[in-house]
């Protein structure tokens, strides 16, 4: 199958939003082992759409449209298609039901144009709209398949994943299927990582291996293609463990996790509670160890002092010790670590100081950072040196600090 | 002139990076007065991207590429348009000087690889790469102008506003310019604000009014079209002063400014210092008040107090008062406001508590938000209700933190 994407809306032309539906189609069709070779964007002008289409369908055999489903007069994806392939469009009643309820429970007037969303092209299969209300489409004529989605990517992502990808696995039934794992590594830049595999590397060819660096995290995705899932898994387990030996201390979770997810799970497993000092982070530590749902469970609070006078205010810092050792030091943040905890009777104190730049301070480079961790057994302190902008230091701080957290509480110190 | 742009790159159609690009440059090319019709991302691929340029020959008289100007042999874009025109690609002087300069000052060694950055269509105008290494280049050939930029977007960006755009406007000398200002509103929503103004958007020609959400902010951009800078300026005053009669409260800065640097600049002029006390937000208000350079100047710190027990401990509100009226309520983002005023000398205590969902909590609803204020005259509180997400609902409350400080010590209360 080679796939194209093509998404329909002027707003995409003028740069009012990014075409991240393309991305993420894109991204599930390699998972798939579906090639796409091109994507296009176009406005809401029927004249510039057909012609779009055409030229799609002399050199692609799926083709997959995002937008232009809407209930206004510029929404016309579904009308063009349906004009160029000579096939009407029609109500589909669970759809109509599916719109009518959508507004009943939002108390809102349904308008004469609403209707317009359950039109559907003769003959297809309907993809259900589980997030909005109107309703996906997917045939084939002549060898082609066509896949219309609509724009909004809470909508679409939903639809694909769901009805779009069945749809088109079930066409190829004799490909073996992409079984895939990612593993997520912290800690280890994608060069230094790239270079330590690079024979693993360039030698897999079932499972690949695929790097991929972003959000201050890196990346790979295993995928392996075999009929016999339970032989993907062994084929699977294999690489991960060739992977692991060399670089096993930097992973940290499998797939959609996240640092704070993988955090969150084991402080609630070990009934931990965490409280921070935070100086170079500024808050956002705590904005992180906050983000989900049942927090409380595990994070207590943490002391802001951005000044050295709040450091010694809300924190008994010496001031003996700021003037000799300064705030960007090991010895602030041992001390610090060790105040978070016992100000509010946490079981972990952890300490955030550091330099963000744009310029050094206290003679520190920009990047200079020292992470405290306090518990009743000991304090330790973690030396790091990061580079990027202002934002980038402070970001990838508060991972290294998640990091280093479940580091300690997995060795049990 | 009518624009189509076109992204090289497997990386894209492999989903493993977003077209921001295209984007970027519609943005700009729309301020320009520039038409795009298409946006196109194909492979490192030379025979498709062939076929890609002859269909944009066929349809537009500017074709902008990004991407494929780098040193490997996937990197094909200024070789595969040079095969396509018959014209050669020859060494430039300057980009070859850049490039071992480059290598000189990050002390790395030079590939022969690299030489090949510094090949540039023969006769071209060369657009300076401040960023990078590879040069992006602009030429016309029988009535279609062609301009390649590289692929990453921080050397993107900045060759294109810098070199590309004055080429552009060049080509068309009896256009009228066009001078654009953008309004930044908060605390109104888009469909709010729209409503609010329809007669005049919708009648207006010269200048344009058009809205934009995104960030929890909405913007207005008004762009006249006069060839006289005086005309256009005066357009642009009035049509400003019919907006801000009537959402005028709601207005909080031009062109690229944010809520946080207007914030920053009023307590610098003003010599404030604020403190914060944080339940809702977890400490991204003091992470936001951190984010800008020199933020020590304005900001003391925050007592993120996340448990009732922490803030009872931290901020010394009374147990009974959190049994009675609870944690999210006006009389606890009061005395929270108070307690970070003076437990840190700030001048300015403002503090967070509410629901951030997805559960509701003490019986109020998700969303709802209670703001305080405290200075040594007096202390405020807002009550919001806001929608969305636990993410969305934590950052607008930030947002509206800093929306009501400003208004605060603007209106010297």
């Amino acid at each position: 199958m080679n796939a194209e994407i093509i998404a329909v809306g002027s707003e995409l032309l003028l740069g009012q939003i990014v075409n991240s539906n393309a991305q993420f189609i894109s991204k599930e069709l390699a998972t798939l082992g579906v090639n796409v070779f091109y994507h296009t964007a176009v406005g809401d002008n029927s004249t510039r759409l057909t012609a779009t289409i055409k030229t799609a369908q002399r050199r692609s055999n799926v083709i997959i449209f995002t937008g232009g489903l809407g209930p206004t007069k510029d929404d016309l994806t579904k009308e063009t298609i349906a004009s160029l392939l000579g096939r009407p469009l029609t109500y589909d009643e669970d759809a109509m039901e599916h719109i009518e309820d959508y507004f009943k429970r939002s108390k809102r007037q349904m308008s004469e144009n609403n209707r317009k969303q359950a039109l559907v092209l003769d003959g297809c299969h309907v993809l259900k709209n589980e997030f909005g209300m109107a309703p996906g489409m997917a045939l084939q004529v002549e060898g082609i398949t066509y896949i219309l989605l609509p724009g909004p990517p809470k909508e679409m992502g939903p639809m694909f994943v769901n009805y779009a990808i069945p749809y088109l696995a079930a066409l190829q039934p004799e490909a073996a299927p992409i079984t895939s794992r990612v593993l997520r590594f912290f800690g280890i830049g994608e060069s230094l990582l790239e270079a330590t595999l690079q024979d693993i590397i360039d030698e897999q060819q079932n499972p690949t291996v695929a790097p991929l660096a972003g959000n201050h995290e890196v990346t790979l995705r295993l995928s392996a293609k075999f009929h016999d899932q339970k032989e993907a898994l062994l084929a699977l387990d294999q690489l991960e463990h060739r992977i692991t030996e060399r670089v096993g201390e930097f992973l940290y979770g499998y797939d959609e996790t996240t640092l704070m997810k993988e955090a969150a799970q084991l402080f609630v497993q070990k009934g931990l509670t965490v409280a921070a000092a935070e100086s170079l982070t500024g808050g956002g530590f705590g904005a992180e160890m906050t983000s989900l749902d049942g927090s409380s469970a595990y994070f207590l609070g943490s002391l802001v002092s951005y000044s050295n006078e709040m450091k010694e205010a809300l924190l008994d810092i010496p001031s003996s010790l700021l003037k000799t050792e300064g705030a960007v030091s090991a010895a602030c943040a041992e001390l610090m670590a060790a105040s978070a905890r016992t100000k509010t009777g946490a079981d972990i104190g952890i300490s955030f100081t550091g330099v963000a730049g744009p310029q050094e301070s206290e003679g520190k480079e920009v990047g200079t950072v020292f992470i405290g961790l306090s518990t009743n057994q000991k304090t330790t302190v973690h030396e790091v040196h990061i580079s990027g902008s202002r934002e980038a230091i402070r970001a990838r701080t508060i991972k290294y600090g998640l990091f280093y957290l479940m580091d300690m509480v997995k060795k049990g110190q």
